[in-house]
């Protein structure tokens, strides 16, 4: 069950409202990037653990934080719209260019939203739910939250560049220092359960024998005018103990051509494609 | 610029069609977990490769073998789809139970696709490219395919386990085969630029005095009636090699009530929420 | 900022766990109908509210209730889908009609989420934010929120009268109330800031001189072969007390017929339909 | 069956074309507060009425009045694009500022259709039905109705607000006359059904044992720091007659904590999370 | 401007309701295929025409026209819904099958709708709007139109096909009549217009000198296993009558090697990847 | 299987960097009429193709020639992003005007791709795969291809009518020639499989028993105040040989009025609606 405080989790403060930089923050908000989806995965996440009851209480008590940085960002989004115009006559008065008055700003922070936040991002696309990524197993919802909290890093980093507002650097540089804590936490849970290595490949619950393992450790280049590069992904030691990489140049195909005949009666073909006694 | 032989990257074979299991051979073809999903996202993120080319060279090589894949997944759709009804009366005469005809299977590749696969996932909802995790980051990137590989192979594992049909499950052997090289392949990358610790924070190009480093290390436990679970996360070196982490539980928030006041004339609000000097 | 308690608002049991029911079950997640929308459309309101600060604690703590309901549905899921079949042969051993195994079940919760809930709906469509309505104005809000609670309670009915299990029909009852209590909580809302009357025409604030008020308060009868049907929508003062409702039949049209002209040069249009001169 | 009038409902002049404002107007085309949504809304709810058929012809009648709106909304579109600049060098003569010639116009109605109107909003995202809310149930669907008409006027006012144009003030002047009577006219319908009291809880045909009634009156105050906020909604007569209203502050949890034990073989989770026996 | 008749443009009649076909019957209403989709295209495409004004009035009239086929559609289902199970026990009572109780029916036509149709496809994915092509140019519209309608009675021709219910199979040749005529009606504009030749390429107002025409008439055969299909394609004048077709086979790539070099500071990448002087 | 090489299909230059141009360009990345599309509808085409094994190989065929142009049109992104402002002081450094900083630039090749190309359109919204037009009706998917290229090369023209850039116009030169050639290429399939004419109607497997032919050849003018506009759709010899045009105007409906009647108990409608004996 969730409880609030009235209080916001760090102060949040803008000196120079900027309607774009509304539109900027809220890919924080509502992007792939954003808070709303690591909050809702943290949540997903946490209510199909299985296993070691430890990782399900780490993933609820971390996407109750993340809905704190939502809580935090609308609040930052609705203080830069602080003041924005409402009639293009009050626009004009403030910026005499004829054909960008609202440039790049979100027309919907106007017309939709009343000048405060929407769970969309930077280009006024909603998020949606498809992106809570939650298979049910430990090893790959890890790797996905330590892929979300690094590209949530990279994000607020470049808003963090972005921006020349105070009050906005000093709120980013708390939402950087959270997400540098969260990359390592989740990498912390893969440690706590035997390191990478132990779960790789991901699942390691697969039979070997459910597994083509010839063709498991090799680095296919499908290049034509390229030899394959050179690196560690075609030599030494597999990650998973297993084996040793390899490189194959210019594979050529293994199977068949794929043909499927004519088409049955009644199928909606035309009467060309189709064979009457199929 | 890519080529194509007609012929398939490995046999495909189905000794027995069945509707339903290409219904949920769709999910490997348009679902997050699928191999529309990698290859898109390989392909992007060569496109914006900034830096070693030889990253560039293996995203755009590894792109072009899972659209082998989908070529192969979108036979074995059809093949499974051969000679499925195409009237109810020839489907009541397979099975004569009266409400569950078309059961699990996908009622659009009867309708729409003259039973053939389509770029949908196992529930009939198209793939959308907001899926296309490319960041212009490398390390974001490499975490985001290692993801990708990973709940690819957790899904070619559950079809496996699913179906059982032998050339179902040679097919599939191959598939999980190569979500095994491919988790090490992006693996390596990293371990080639320097090891994942060199890359800690994501992006490690961020200042460290655009970080609020207080609040960089310490697992904050949002629990009320519980007390932090014991393990890596609290306690010992952070992975980034700059400090300790440790646990904060109960915390107190530190910013303000969030008010925004009255709205101002125009916005759209009721007349009880406006004040007319704003 | 939020907090978690670890354990559930209110019990929930499943007597005898069914795939069927943990798919209808998905609705009251991630329909429109569902407990995510209210929570977000809740909380995002909450962060644009100006007027009366009471209001957002209440659109905050609610939309904190919510997120409890959503852990509650959640958890409900992943009981239904307690001991679900994970191979063809084992689902064949409990059902053995051959086309439809999987029937009314989301093969997702088989193939993506290892046995758990995900934020989709019945037909596994995931939920997209762009359903939180938060406009700005408190009185079309609270007519949102009133209208959501009332489609909930409308789903969790039919929920209840769906299922014959003891567990869920107990859970659902819980649902059920907690909807009751919330319709009326907004309805409430309104009634605080002077009653339903004293805020139409939603928005209140837009002056009479907008407005073609000839136009305000007739029904207008678009049907060709019958009358206005009788009612208090064609007779009587109008709800607003500005005026008295009354009733147009077969309206002619008042505007132009809208013709565009010829296209513009280089406007990528045919040459039959470009005029050079324009 | 449907009929057509060449001429529009209402006269639509535009003094001088505005690309920005084409813009704008979207969002009352493909917006969720716009026409083409209660135009559905009307349309599927009159399609699925069951009971008083007064109220199916009120439906139908105004969805095809809605129809209407969204044509004249169209033709507003494409005059405020009349003579947009169709090359950058056309552009740049009317605006030499370089970096934002198309500024807060909709790229797509340049590139995609020939400067004419599109089924987006304001941020170029296609409407989608899934804003269609039609649940069969009367009282839930007229409040959504009244709803759409709330947001929609809000829609139009802000629109009013912003354009200093007279040919759009005075068109947007008679859709603001519509929405007042619209809003008026789904109240009236509840008040013919006997009246809102009458109809709560929505819906009001679920046994009163469906429902945990000792949860259906109180206020949830999950706030940590603060009392309930004191109004209406915390005391005096429920509005369905049945109880009193209090106020419940900072509740404990009366449920479980949610544990799902191990996982089950062959369900495509790590090793360390399975349980072989299950 | 719209006007309506209460009766239905040809009857519509169900023998024996069937959930399921109510889920089939969903594609003509809000799939890719159905009339949704053609009755907004032709309404778009209508409001932005620009010449020969006859063809917006066979578009705007068309639309109309398909309205009426989505509300038949919407009858439809519903008669296909009359007496559909409500609860669990009264399914089982017609259906002992444990598993697949709600089979190929559509859940939401009962926990959403109230057993009336949806705007949503036969998976239940709701139609969206970004399917109305409307170019404003008269030749890519005409063939989008013709493209519609053959794939609106192929899906007409297979719900045909499908179901053995006299009454439905007496309203789809209806809809397959009109689809007859519609595809002709589309075509019958390009000849008025002076025929397909007269067209190509669309758009024909493109200036000759903006085309590297050495690159237009050659069908380029990226197989390179096989050599190119022999067929028209590939020998013979070209429609536009300005050229030959030929073919050229195993093509070699023209281009550079896209190399982008190393990033930008403060762009957001890894360290290793930027170039501090760029 | 695919293969590639390293090379562009033809050379792609920028003469001067403009992010505002990258975001038009997006429309041909990820457009409905870009190339995305185009890939991956004949990609799909070709696994689903029954009938003459000639157009499968054509189909795929193309389909690896589209996947090269999306690749020249990332590039083309990325080279108009180079040098673009990664901080609002940089770029006011560039423009001074205060409130369109990023005006018709897309927001997120700044903070999400690290300035290259996105899956998405001039609207930032992502590609769908909902846009596959893949029926397994030959003549509806060649007649759906024909649509994409015309409509490939509108958009390729505007692009070319818009950039005065002298590497951009060349290198959209080149894909308005190969749209010129694919337009045709289809059509030569149709020719090659018989001309058009014996392909219509569209499926021409339909038996004509299954056709109301009495309503297959009159055009319906659903116009109430104005006659059918002449032309060839209303008179004349239909084009598939088996009849005459003609017109009906002011068509009076030959259906009923659809009424459902009451509500069935305990399906969720208001006790109102609800007859307890149904």
């Amino acid at each position: 069950m969730f409880h609030h405080s009235a209080k916001l989790q760090y102060p949040v403060k803008v000196d120079k409202p900027n309607p774009e930089f509304a539109m900027l923050l809220q890919q924080a908000i509502g992007g792939v990037e954003g808070e709303i989806r690591v909050a809702m995965q943290y949540f997903f996440q946490a209510m199909g653990t299985r296993g070691d009851d430890r990782i399900r209480d780490l993933l609820m008590s971390t996407a109750t934080e993340e809905l704190a940085h939502v809580e935090m960002l609308g609040h930052a989004v609705a203080l830069n719209l602080e003041g924005a115009p409402v009639s293009y006559q009050e626009a004009t008065a403030k910026d005499p260019v004829m054909n960008a008055i609202l440039g790049g700003a979100n027309p919907r922070h106007l017309l939709s939203s009343g000048l405060s936040a929407m769970p969309v991002n930077a280009n006024g696309v909603p998020f949606d739910m498809s992106h809570i990524y939650a298979t049910g197993n430990v090893a790959a919802d890890m790797l996905a939250n330590v892929t979300a909290e690094a590209s949530g890093r990279v994000l607020a980093s470049r808003l963090y560049n972005w921006t020349d507002d105070h009050g906005m650097k000093d709120f980013l540089s708390f939402l950087i220092a959270r997400d540098t804590y969260h990359q390592q936490q989740w990498l912390a849970v893969i440690e706590e359960l035997g390191g990478l290595g132990a779960h790789l490949p991901v699942p390691n619950s697969t039979p070997e024998d459910h597994e083509a393992t010839q063709h498991s450790y090799y680095y296919l280049n499908t290049l034509l005018d390229k030899e394959a590069p050179k690196g560690r992904w075609g030599e030494g030691p597999s990650f998973d103990g297993r084996s040793q990489f390899s490189v194959r140049n210019q594979p050529a195909p293994e199977g068949q051509e794929p043909t499927l005949g004519m088409a049955k009666e009644k199928s909606g073909a035309q009467k060309e494609q189709i064979d009457p006694s199929k």
